[in-house]
């Protein structure tokens, strides 16, 4: 009986604004990457996305991100190692506080936005982050993309990496995402989605951009929280695994 | 053979700015009140703190604080008791990944600024901070004013509430601190400070601004690290209390 | 034939967050109270609003705030005038020139939520405000409530002191506006509302808490942008005041 | 009779946080590149440098930033075209502001750190800072590198293009610094530095690395105003170029 983690990004509100809705989202997901105050998240609002998740079940992810609240944590900051390591223990501590009040625990931590996107082939930075999480707890996974820099220099610490695929994303050929820049890089009809989800889970594979075949493999699968439709496409994906045979459990 | 905690605020720069000289207060006190970041303190900056607190036996205490880079803190906010609750359990989880990268933990909470001030007195924000401490850690002493609600709240919870005295400031007959907006608010001496400190540790007493003698309890005495001569008050003070045969050791 | 202004407060989103639906707010109202990025607008989002006011003829006016993005200006801060007039410059400066970016100008100043409250009845932030409103320009009106102390210290000054009401909040009979925390403070059915402005308008007066009739003189009137259904109730206080023969017309 | 400015970069603090001295740089220089709030500056303590520079006759210019307190604008941050122009618009505004109230104005426009070398070669980040400042004003000069593509840039859009050269300094052969990264890149000695800029000035020359001579044409001279022994090095400068008969002259 095959099992997967459905995660999303949630807590990307700050102050009165809000973004996604993050209660619809924790009745679906198993896991929920919260935003660690860096580039969303007030600590009020964690501390509340983090109960829902604790009364839900869900696992909860340090989602951690360059500091830039204007930029929403989307442009590439050339920060040195020595900086981005110190900002990355910071979050990850705030957010441990906070689900700790909330009776829960940060189970995982998972890169957002250009850092996720940078880390993939910035050596230095990817290192960074790698040595932060090591550095506050060895026991901690970390979330990210298979083939990265970052995955190999966690795993080279010693970290668990476990790797994610997108569900709403086009794939290259080469198993690299079609770029946003592209036509098609995103999917937005919730049954293809839904369809695609369970092919990649069950057969390990993805229809590339080109109609190849390719190998995805995937702890965990990335569901959207903050686009429209977003809800009912996570809803689409959970129903078609199930129906699948598929069970939703969380990685850690 | 009488001991006394001694306590500084630390790690009060951010970014390219500094404040004090902190490795000169860090070879001195037992104590180190390190910024969170909400009033002073960047990541990187407080991890090197953090190191050097641990490489030297200090205890790290979090000084946590309103969120206000621009008034380094020192300015009141009429925070709902739900916000403030949040943003102090953020900054203390903050200060113990990075004082745990440091190989070292927080082992006390100290409120900072106007936080301390207004918590003397202001119900609701006193209880919001004790209840923040007691959701990360019902085991993290706090450091307060002696008197204070902050106190009060915090032992209703529970929680180990340590109390302070401070070395360069001037007494009003009831025990109140002498307003700085008072002449001879604030000593300059360094040997006037350590006589003083002295007299506070061996006979639990100090002279009033009225010349009256009257009781100061404190398990720690506060210097202050950023004003000018901040390092020579403090020197003088650890060395007139060895010499007054009072061992200096950390409350917690 | 009468005429009144018609303001509402725009460009409250920050980055990715959005507040509101300034578009359709900006094709109703006369005035437009932007946000100058201190409790609410990142400039790229304040250069779109103020383009398009500028398109539609809409006046803009700096909506001056204490510096708080994570309160939304909603929380008093204890800032020392010389603190508060060099805030309140700095953001009607950066405001006139996204403003002149756009084509237009800036024809007044009305300060934000907590600022606008305190200064009601805080004499030294009161002038604070006024003050600086001088040093850019004595030839700046400003926007407030009628008897408060900013008002007052505004005409101290020489500045034009111009007096709003608001469409959708219950008056309490001395001419003070019901508390956001009493229940029936805030008015939410569009034909109620419409209703109380006209007569605001063509007799100048409105039925107070206690049903009795008070006087109210105003030479603008504040709708809100961000409440549910702000744009229907906007839309109905514009329609209703055409309809009674009053023109709608920025105050400068 | 020669003349050439003198500038150095000034208002660098923020809120308690102090950098460099202000108050000695402004009597020796005749231009002051202002911070702006981005990477330095609390609008307070803008608003003193301002009346200083305003007191001594120094003109004032806006140093631009991106948006990081955090790493003083020292990061370069991948921001897109129209995010840059309207951070940069709004830095202006508010300099001008404060200028204003200082009874002075912004005579031109200089941007900082990472910016200032992002742009000698970025195409799309110098054109949206050189819209920027065409936006607010077409008449204000910018200052820049001599051959940057910002200066280009601000050309092709009419604006005023001044250049100059950094009197503590190393230059490469081909007249590009040497990067800080090298041995010898920044010069310490006040009288090497003064006569440097002499020859600077009164032959259009400076000694390279490698010992040649090349030429450098520039209105103005920057001198750094933070780095250790900068008033030093400021007063030789000047007291060099009065006994070799140049007038400092601000070039606007």
């Amino acid at each position: 009986m095959p099992t997967v983690d459905l995660n999303a990004d949630l807590g990307e509100g700050f102050g009165v604004w809000r973004l996604g809705d993050d209660d619809a989202m924790l009745a679906i997901v198993t896991s929920a990457n919260i935003a660690c105050g860096f580039h969303a998240g007030d600590p009020a609002g964690l501390l509340r996305v983090c109960r829902t998740a604790a009364e839900r079940g869900v696992s909860i992810g340090a989602q951690v991100s360059y500091r830039d609240l204007a930029g929403f944590g989307r442009r590439f900051i050339d920060i040195t190692a020595e900086d981005l390591t110190a900002d990355i223990i910071y979050q990850i501590g705030a957010l441990q506080a906070l689900a700790t009040a909330a009776g829960s625990t940060v189970s995982y931590v998972k890169p957002h936005g250009a850092l996720y996107n940078t880390i993939v082939g910035h050596q230095s930075q990817a290192a960074a982050v790698a040595r932060a999480v090591h550095a506050v707890d060895p026991g901690l996974p970390v979330l990210g993309l298979p083939g990265s820099m970052f995955l190999a220099e966690a795993r080279e610490l010693g970290l668990r990496a476990v790797t994610e695929a997108f569900a709403d994303r086009a794939y290259q050929p080469d198993g690299q995402l079609v770029s946003r820049a592209e036509p098609g890089a995103v999917l937005h009809d919730p049954q293809q989605i839904a369809d695609r989800v369970v092919t990649m889970v069950t057969s390990g594979t993805v229809l590339a951009s080109d109609g190849s075949t390719i190998a995805v493999r995937a702890q965990s699968i990335c569901v959207h929280g903050d686009s429209p439709g977003a809800v009912q496409i996570a809803e689409a994906v959970r129903d078609r695994l199930a129906a699948g045979g598929v069970t939703l459990r969380a990685f850690v």
